[in-house]
């Protein structure tokens, strides 16, 4: 059995390592765990990942779970182009600081902008105060602020003149919010010229086609009463 | 100039900086930044970090935020054993597994643990709620599970049979609750043993030496009013 996936492009951290693995022409199996469906909270799913969250990649009988860990396996195991996650020693640890960077604070801000503005109201029918949804956008203002002054500054991509895996991580990320609605890259002409930079070495149909699905959240279904009690208290625990 | 670390012991990822460089002979100078004296708001040091936040190191004119960025610098630079990021695909991983996980379960409940319990009653004056406690406590409990199901299982340390970098982020997190008074390890006589396991590996000294800080953190002196002031909100957004 060759590499399998385990995704929803629901995801952030799904859609990156999807669109690494295609970008880079890596053979692999998708295994679709449908979040809306609830079946990553399954039996059969916890067996694969005891914390039933995706992305996960199998590689024979090794599992592997968190993004970041799938990313830089993938760029190990396989022959990728050396930008993804550049030899260079301070190049390479540009990239590990925003990855390291990202989980607190784009990450957070992103996914709750996401379930606050769309998920919670129409998915699961759980309304969310003006108010609370204010703070959680002027939240990810400030972290969209630090993006573009500590991360991009006058660079091309976040790391340096090459497109790496901070920039995937980061697009795929920003795509929550932008999927929600919110107008992420206006009034911020530097983050707007790097979407394109990012996109444009993805390739444009691929990031299309990895977006479809957050770009249809807001007319999610709501969910079966039965899904929306297993999930409430880990969507909560998620997004705090 | 050679490499530089600015580094306060009250803050667990400073430790696990500063612990690696000792045991691994790294010669670089300290430059303490003193949190409780709100040295890290300072423009000085602004100049230095923009996000105000240790660990920071410098080498020559290249300035490196992030603690997991900056261990993972280290090994690269300098000769450093392979066990602490093995060379093999699957055991190096499980370490980037272990570091991407931890920033949004044990670091953040081992935080959130230490500030409720001491460093907002003691330090900054401002009461935490029985049950606000009670709640963060819980939550703890549930990732030290995790921490010991998941990561550690049988095995001698987190990734494998050698202490990794992963054993050295994980032990210096637990030892903020520790700090706080506590009993993590009570009633769990596996991650008891992989602690005495962790300290042997890092020797005994120097551990302590790292944790002389925190294990006082309890006996903190009240925050100056103007200090306080300047680090209610920061404390606030870092603890949520």
């Amino acid at each position: 059995m060759g590499l399998e996936l385990y995704l929803d492009l629901l995801s952030q951290p799904c859609r990156a390592v999807y669109i690494f693995a295609k970008k880079n022409s890596i053979p692999f199996e998708l295994r679709t765990v449908d979040l809306r469906k609830g079946q990553h909270l399954s039996d059969a799913f916890a067996q694969i990942s005891p914390l039933q969250k995706v992305p996960v990649l199998k590689d024979g009988d090794f599992t592997l779970t968190e993004s970041v860990a799938i990313l830089l396996y993938m760029t190990r195991k396989y022959k990728v182009p050396d930008h993804w996650y550049p030899q260079d020693l301070q190049a390479r640890a540009r990239v590990d600081e925003y990855l390291a960077w990202q989980h607190m604070a784009l990450r957070r801000n992103c996914l709750r902008a996401l379930w606050h503005k769309v998920m919670l109201p129409v998915f699961l029918g759980e309304p969310v105060s003006p108010e609370m949804l204010a703070a959680t956008l002027a939240e990810l203002d400030v972290t969209l602020q630090v993006l573009e002054d500590k991360f991009l500054q006058d660079k091309a991509f976040l790391a340096g003149p090459h497109v790496s895996l901070a920039d995937l991580v980061a697009i795929t990320e920003l795509m929550h919010p932008v999927g929600a609605g919110c107008q992420v890259f206006e009034g911020r002409p530097k983050l707007a010229v790097w979407r394109q930079r990012v996109e444009a070495a993805v390739g444009e149909v691929l990031f299309q086609e990895a977006h479809e699905v957050i770009l249809k959240a807001k007319h999610s279904q709501p969910a079966d009463p039965t899904i929306k009690q297993k999930m409430m208290s880990r969507v909560l625990a998620m997004i705090q």
